[in-house]
């Protein structure tokens, strides 16, 4: 059994190609749900929709985000009335968080419903959200130059100097420095049913290629999930999301420098430090495979870009054939 | 000015014809809200949103509810993930309650965000929500005739031996008897702003043709309107919703024999007798003028049926030209 932890779409490229290289049945996925918002009294959970929608192959490969064949009917008559369209909500799309809101709204938890979803998208690796509690994540931004941007909506926008991860990645357009992170909630927030377990029990646990602060961030800012890591860190493995000093997807990279850290695999190697025992970097970061071992991780090189499923196929096979010790 | 009762489908048939006989910026309408429900965390007014449709020509007229032109794709989408369908929710009609309970989250009040919603529409009548406050209509019924007929989702349906108004008229089709009817909130909720003025400074109030139970009964069953409504009855009007013994539309005349009331014009003029000053019946209810006259009310006979437009318009101008009394 292996648990990888999660975020969006960049987790989702390599689960992809995990699902082929693993017993389905054995890969449990641990995903991010800092990212998740309440829009329209709608819960939605992008991550685990991202990784749900990918694994079944419904994924939109054009967009990167949301359903493929979507249809907007709902979002083109919002936008007629003069509702709020920045979150681009396709027909198909809004099924899933009538229908994951609905189930919560009876009393049913996160990792319930996300189970149940699942098995309708028709997945057989597990999905388990990290907390059935919320945790939101918030960065602190120069209201000006949310002003700047926004407008006459600035008002309604901001909580104190924080805005949603929602709001800065896609309102926002992810074109604003951040000044701090913060994961409302997490303090107090309970890994789900099964994280603990899964992470105990598994033979190798993957940091996924996700953004590292606000992707893995949240999943590292619970505790208990902390203390497993730790306890763990001899069969953990991380694939660096960062490549040739910059994100392949989002943002990562300049949220990196806005908050201090070396934009390089390096950065990412100090970031993880405490619970990777193995950084897997692409070849063209070659030059940095000595600063991170510096830094007590083993560090191995390959082609970690996948531009196709072979591709992530590929990378996977070298990671299980590489990072399982036992 | 006038000011208008309403409830669903019977009184949009009545206004659409009113805003053709009476100046459409001095009509103000007072609508039900008892039927309102949360589904997929969605607010969702079907009084208001019948209302809002009809009146501004956008109404379904094959359905009698929801949209013209409307398209299913959330629907069907959100049936092949296997979420409850039994409400169905267009795609159009969806954007109104994304629109509405965005608004709502953000703070704005219900009669806010329905003057709002109007105004996009096109309105010129003032459509005002009976109450900002929640109020819900729940019925009592026999929980094994519910079984019965919903099988194994009994146990998330019922709340002790009552069901909402829309699980009952929608998800039951209203096949089943009624006990008792109870207004949830009705006694702690405030008039909507502009409600109480309005039904003082108007020359005349009409009751629409709507269910006297559950649809004029949730206005009724919120006492700084009652009280304004009986200092104000020589002004008022009544539209019966039963001609001949039975409801046009709907299940008024099963339910008024269910809880005791007779299915006649004499049993909505008893229902109505403390409020209204004229009742007036269908032509082919003539037979009853004396009762009704009996019980206190002036009784005219015109009429009634509105099945059409000019239909709707005759009958507006008929009750303007002999209920305003000044």
């Amino acid at each position: 059994m292996i648990t990888c932890l999660a975020g969006g779409v960049g987790a989702a490229r390599l689960l992809v190609g995990m699902q082929e290289a693993y017993d389905r049945d054995e890969i449990n996925v641990i995903v991010n749900t800092g990212d998740d918002t309440e829009m329209f009294g709608l819960t939605i959970c992008p991550d685990i929709d991202t990784i749900i929608y990918t694994l079944s192959g419904n994924s939109n490969a054009k967009t990167g985000w949301g359903l493929k064949d979507e249809t907007w009917n709902v979002l083109e008559r919002l936008d007629q009335l003069g509702g709020s369209t920045w979150f681009s909500l396709g027909d198909k799309d809004l099924a899933t968080h009538l229908f994951r809101t609905e189930l919560l709204t009876q009393g049913q938890t996160l990792s319930q419903v996300t189970q149940l979803l699942a098995s309708r998208f028709g997945l057989k690796v597990k999905i388990l959200p990290m907390s059935d509690d919320r945790v939101r994540t918030l960065l602190r931004v120069d209201p000006f130059e949310v002003q700047k941007q926004l407008g006459e909506n600035f008002s309604t926008f901001l909580k104190g100097d924080y805005i949603s991860f929602q709001e800065y990645f896609v309102r926002l357009k992810h074109s604003i420095a951040i000044k701090s992170v913060r994961f409302d909630g997490a303090q107090m927030a309970r890994p789900a049913p099964g994280v603990l377990g899964t992470l105990k029990h598994s033979s190798t646990i993957v940091i996924c290629p996700s953004n590292p602060i606000v992707s893995i961030g949240p999943i590292l800012a619970i505790s208990p999930i902390v203390d497993i890591l730790k306890a763990n860190r001899h069969k953990t493995v991380a694939i660096s999301p960062i490549v040739n000093g910059t994100a392949l997807k989002g943002p990562a990279d300049r949220m990196m420098i806005e908050l201090g850290h070396e934009p390089s695999v390096v950065g990412v190697a100090r970031i993880y430090r405490e619970y990777c025992d193995t950084l897997i970097i692409d070849n063209s970061d070659r030059r940095y495979i000595s600063q991170v071992e510096e830094l007590g991780i083993r560090c191995l090189a390959t082609d970690t870009i996948m531009s196709s499923l072979d591709k992530s196929v590929e990378l996977c096979n070298y990671l299980l054939k590489n990072a399982i010790t036992e």
